[in-house]
This record gives structure tokens, C-alpha cells and sequence, in this order.
């Protein structure tokens, strides 16, 4: 934990550092003494096929095992989060959509006509919308998949100010940590929604990174060079204010968002809970990136669904050491990505528990 | 086409020009005229996401809709077809494994315990396993998901002679038209097995896009250096002897297999019938290689699943010009890449058919 406790002192709140600190504490590396890992490596060695010829699905088939802790992975319930915010920022110019789209695909996601509601009923699977911080009041009985979290009616303009005060982000953290510690099943698929959310990510990878914003910066959903050159200055600006925050905490709540707050508290429960993670585009990256810098075996329960056509998060992936199963262009958000490749992960399962091995086959192995 | 006569004269039999002819002649463009085009891409851009944000999955849903000649396309029935065939080059040491896994394959397949039954179940694909040549006898009632098309016990030894006379290869490309006529639905799968078929792959590469073979073999299922020189050494005698071979025809006629020319004939026939062909990996390319010097149009009916880790298939891929959907590094052959990729295919078709509209979703449009 790199809490500092002059941090603690201003509003963090003893009772949420020793929360973090013991679901910190309890994230550790899967199969770290690696015998489970060989006797995974053993069955899929044994199956008929020649050894490796699989590529990344038995990679990946590796890592299910390891975070599912069993030479037989079954993922079980797998469930979609969107978690969905408003950002202060956006009233600047940095989106090419305005602020209500936010809320406006809320109401669509409830309705089922978002690209996310297909591709989860098309695979199976569950799930629900959050509201972490949207500019927008849903009655309270909207609908059962929504998730009342809303910590404040969008961030502030962290190009002003902090977007968040430190109780409102660790409240958001909270959110996240408690709704994962309620659903069913071993699969966290986050998406997420969220108008100006590729700002507030690119500022997160900023400071975490040490990078220069410009390098961290992208079209988001659509904008072209003099409006991606405006979205720049802006968040020059807000990098400028913030220019001493370096803890990740303290970065997340100076310049992140409600909804990558609320998926950092989540990822991290995730984690602690050896649940699988499957890792959506930039955004959802960018809330690991402050899961990482807190509790770095959480990126041992992750499987990176894709590398999103925002030009920044394959500097992301990278940093991260992780490896995307699909690159198609993508840069829509919502969890569609994960969904995308969700067929991937159960194909994976399928070879290590259901094909014959070359003995029960009655297939000849390799003669070299 | 391009038969000569003299070939005609030979072996190919008039029966069989013709039919080729009518097949080769009746595969058009999809989609010349553009309107339908439009339309898609109208109905692509109106859903609720940013323009383009689907990236490679909006090129494809195109795709779909183009061939299946509508605005809505859905996926009927896929069948997955293993074609299965033995290789008179694998006895001079070009594979890791003995021939004998052609065959043992086959009734692992016929089992249910090979890598593409786990996917098939998996998806709910229809399978069948096609005998094109196979050197093993298999009872008549072996099963009903093998489909009897032996033309002989394995091809020849192409480095000493033809891998099959053009009588042999004629009858392999019509069975693989006969059989497409036979199959339900608008989707073709076709997967392959035959220890040594790298090989032939190789050389039909090597032929049709006049390349040194060198640049063309590989490790196929699993080579190590000195293996793969010696197969390469091999796989020149062969180039050597039928230096003079060049139509399409003639070419899989001297150095193809059993599998490969009745899949040229398959996809042939699938394309002519405006089916969607999944391609999978190095083999099934090297068949659409054959079949796209006859009648180029046939690419606009496929999809191309993945990137195999067979070296010599981002080369065939590049002639193609063709994107693929995975690159998983896979390497096993059967079909396994093209029923991976499958349900991205699906997905395609789900988000231009059931994602709300803007208007449907009250949600605002892009602002610039």
C-alpha cells in the first residue's frame, strides 16, 4: 500500500485505509510454486494435438487454471459490470458526444439496445449497469440490472480542481470492493460509460506512467487533430494543477473518474476473491493501472480481451506485460471487448476438461 | 479458367471441364453494384456507437451482408467439414508424426475427442469427417459424420511422380462440389487432416504465387531445424520435377492432396452458392489458392479466421489480401481457428441486427 498517512489524515478515513489494506494484503500471485502449473502443463501436453499447436488458448487455458486454482477450470456465472460516470472535464470540449449520452445509454443499456446487451445475450451472459457517478437522477426503481452507487452527479473539472475529494473516491472504492463481494459466480467481465472517460484514463496513465499526457491522449470516440490537439491542451492544463500528485490513490481521485474509481475497488475485489477478470479497452485498463500500483499480483487474474484502437492503451498492455487475444480495431468501451473474446475463455476450458488425450484416443505421439 | 485443351485431352475428361467451367463461371462478385454496400454501412453507422467504433467487426458484418445479399444476415446451419487425406511425400520424413494419425484422427474425430468436436459442441456447429483419401479402410457404417470420398490410398510420392493423375484430382474436386450441394444451410467450415499436408501446402504455394519453396515450408506440426531442412531438401526435389507444371489445375493435380483438391472444389461450389466460407489455416488457404486462380471472386466469400503460426501463411494471407480475424498462433489444422473465430462472426450479424438506433434509443448524435 503506498498510502501516505498525511493522505489518511486529510479524508481518507482509518476505517477505508484498513479495508484496502487487508483486500491488498490479501491478493497474492497464483500458482506460485509452480507445481500446479506443471501438472496443468501435463494435461495439456497429453491432449491430441501436437504439443503448443493450440498457441495462446493453452496460455490462456494455463492461466484459468492457475487463478481458478485447479487443473479443471469451470467458469461459472460470468458476469458484466458497466459501470458508468460523468466527468467535469467533458464541459471543456474533450468528447465529441455531450455529457447526456452518458445517461442516455444508461436508459438504452436497461433497454437492451446497446452493443454490450448483444453480444452479452448472444454469449450468456449477466449483466447489470451501475451508476458510480452520472449526471442524471434514475428513479429508484429503473430497472433490477441497475446499481444505485452514485457517489456525486459527475466528477469535478480536474483541470480546475480535483475531480474527486479523497472521501467521495474512497467511497467510490468501497462501491466497487462491496457489489463484487455480492455476485454470484467466478468471472468479473467491467465495462464501462462514461462521456470524457478517455480524458480522465490518459491523465491516470499520465502520472502513473510518468508520462507526458500528449503520449497517453487519443481520438476517444471520434475526434479528429484539432479537436484531439484542444482535448491536449486540456489536459496539459489539468496535468499542470496536479503536478505533485504522484500516490495512485491520491492520482486517482485528483483526476480519475467515478466509474474508474468504483472498477478499481472492483478489480481488486475481483482479485482477492480469485475471480477471473476480463479486461475490456483503455478505460478499464486504466482503473487496473491503480489496482496495479496498489496490489501488483492482480494482474495475474486478468485475461486482456483485446488491444482497443485508442492509440495509447498498447503503451498500456505493454507496461503491463499483457498480451491481448484480439485486435480488431475496437473502441467502443462498454465491456464490449471482453464479451468479444468471453468465447475464447470457455474454448480454452473446453480443450484442458473435454478433449481425449493420446492414450485414451489411441493416437500415436510424436515420433521426435 | 485455365485449362488447356492438351490437359483436357490428357485425363480431365469433357464431363468434367464443363462442369468446372459452368461452377467457375457462375461466381460473381457480391455486392458490384455498390447499393447494398450503402445500405449496410447506413445501417451500421446509425446504431448506438461512435462511427466505426466496432472496427474490424463492422468490415465483417459488411462482408456477411454482402454475401448473403441482404441487410439483415443470418447464419444458417454451420457444418463443419473435416477433410481428411494421406500424402505419399510423408514417407520421406517431412512430419513430426507418422502417417498412421490421419487415420487414428479420423476415429478420434468420429469419437468426439479431437479439438475441433470440443469446439463444434462447443458452438453448436454441425461436423462431418470427408475420407478424400485416406490410407485406411474404414468399415462403410463407420459412422454417418464420415463421409465416404476416398479416391485412393494416399497421393503418390510427388518428389518421384504426380501426387495424383489428373482423372484422380478431377474426381476429388468433384466430390467436394457434390458434397456442398448436399450440405444444409449458408456457412461452410471446412477444416483438414493429413500427416504430411504442410507439405503439399507448401508446394501449391510455391507453384500458384511463384515462390522458392524454401520460402513456403514449415514447421508444421512441430519440426525442429534440421527436420525442416530436410523437408524443405524434399520438398525442392519435388518443385525440380514438376518445374514445368504451372496452371492451377495441373498444379494441385502434381504436388496437392486428396483434401486439398477436394476442398478447391468445395469452396468452389460453397462460393457459387453464395455461401460465407470460413478459412482456417495454412492448408485450407493453399485449396482457396487453387480455387481463387480459377475464379478470383471467390475471396469475397470468405472470411479468413486467423493468422496461422505456420509461417508461410501471413505470406498467403498478404497475396489475398486478406485481414484475419485471430492471431493466436495456432498451429493444429482441422478447422479448430475457424470454429474459434466463429462467434465474432455471429456477433457481426447480432450488432447490425439487433443494436438499437440513435432515433430507437433516444440518444444523442456525435456533435461534430
Amino acid at each position: 500500500m503506498s498510502f501516505s498517512a498525511s493522505q489518511v489524515d486529510i479524508g481518507w478515513g482509518t476505517d477505508f485505509q484498513s479495508a484496502l489494506s487487508a483486500l491488498v494484503a490479501g491478493i497474492a500471485c497464483p500458482g506460485a510454486d509452480g507445481q500446479l502449473r506443471e501438472r496443468i502443463q501435463q494435461r495439456l501436453d497429453s491432449k491430441t494435438k501436437p504439443r503448443g499447436s493450440l498457441g495462446r488458448l493453452e496460455t490462456l487455458a494455463l492461466r484459468l487454471g492457475l487463478i481458478l486454482d485447479t487443473t479443471h477450470p469451470v467458469l461459472e456465472q460470468p458476469q458484466v459490470v458497466v459501470f458508468a460516470g460523468d466527468h467535469g472535464l467533458a464541459a471543456r470540449g474533450v468528447s465529441a458526444f455531450p455529457s447526456d449520452v452518458t445517461w442516455q445509454m444508461v436508459q438504452n443499456f436497461l433497454a437492451g439496445g446497446a452493443c454490450i446487451n448483444v453480444l452479452a445475450k448472444q454469449h450468456g451472459l449477466a449483466m447489470q449497469v451501475v451508476d458510480c457517478g452520472v449526471a442524471h437522477d434514475f428513479p429508484a426503481d429503473a430497472s433490477d440490472a441497475l446499481l444505485h452507487c452514485k457517489v456525486a452527479a459527475g466528477t469535478q473539472d480536474c483541470s480546475q480542481t480535483v475531480a474527486m475529494t479523497e472521501e467521495q473516491c474512497g467511497q467510490a472504492v468501497r462501491n466497487g470492493m462491496n457489489l463484487v463481494k455480492a455476485l454470484p459466480g467466478n468471472v468479473l467481465l467491467p465495462g464501462e460509460m462514461g462521456i470524457g472517460n478517455t480524458s480522465a484514463a490518459a491523465l491516470v496513465m499520465a502520472k502513473l506512467l510518468n508520462l507526458p499526457v500528449a503520449t497517453c491522449a487519443g481520438a476517444g470516440t471520434g475526434l479528429d487533430g484539432a479537436q484531439l490537439r484542444h482535448k491536449v491542451a486540456v489536459l496539459e492544463a489539468a496535468m499542470q494543477r496536479h503536478a505533485k500528485v504522484t500516490e495512485p490513490m491520491a492520482v486517482l481521485a485528483a483526476v480519475g473518474g467515478f466509474e474508474i474509481a468504483t472498477m478499481t475497488g472492483a478489480i481488486l475485489q475481483a482479485a482477492a476473491e480469485r475471480r477471473v477478470i476480463v479486461v475490456d479497452g483503455f478505460i478499464v485498463t486504466a482503473a487496473l493501472l491503480v489496482a496495479y500500483a496498489l496490489a501488483p499480483a492482480v494482474v495475474a487474474y486478468c485475461v486482456f480481451s483485446h488491444q482497443s484502437d485508442e492509440q495509447a492503451h498498447g503503451r498500456m498492455l505493454q507496461y503491463l506485460n499483457a498480451q491481448p487475444l484480439l485486435q480488431l480495431g475496437l473502441r467502443l468501451g462498454e465491456g464490449s471487448g471482453a464479451a468479444l473474446a468471453w468465447p475464447l475463455l470457455q474454448s480454452a476450458c473446453a480443450v484442458l476438461n473435454d478433449m481425449a488425450s493420446f492414450g485414451q484416443a489411441g493416437v500415436s505421439e510424436q515420433s521426435a
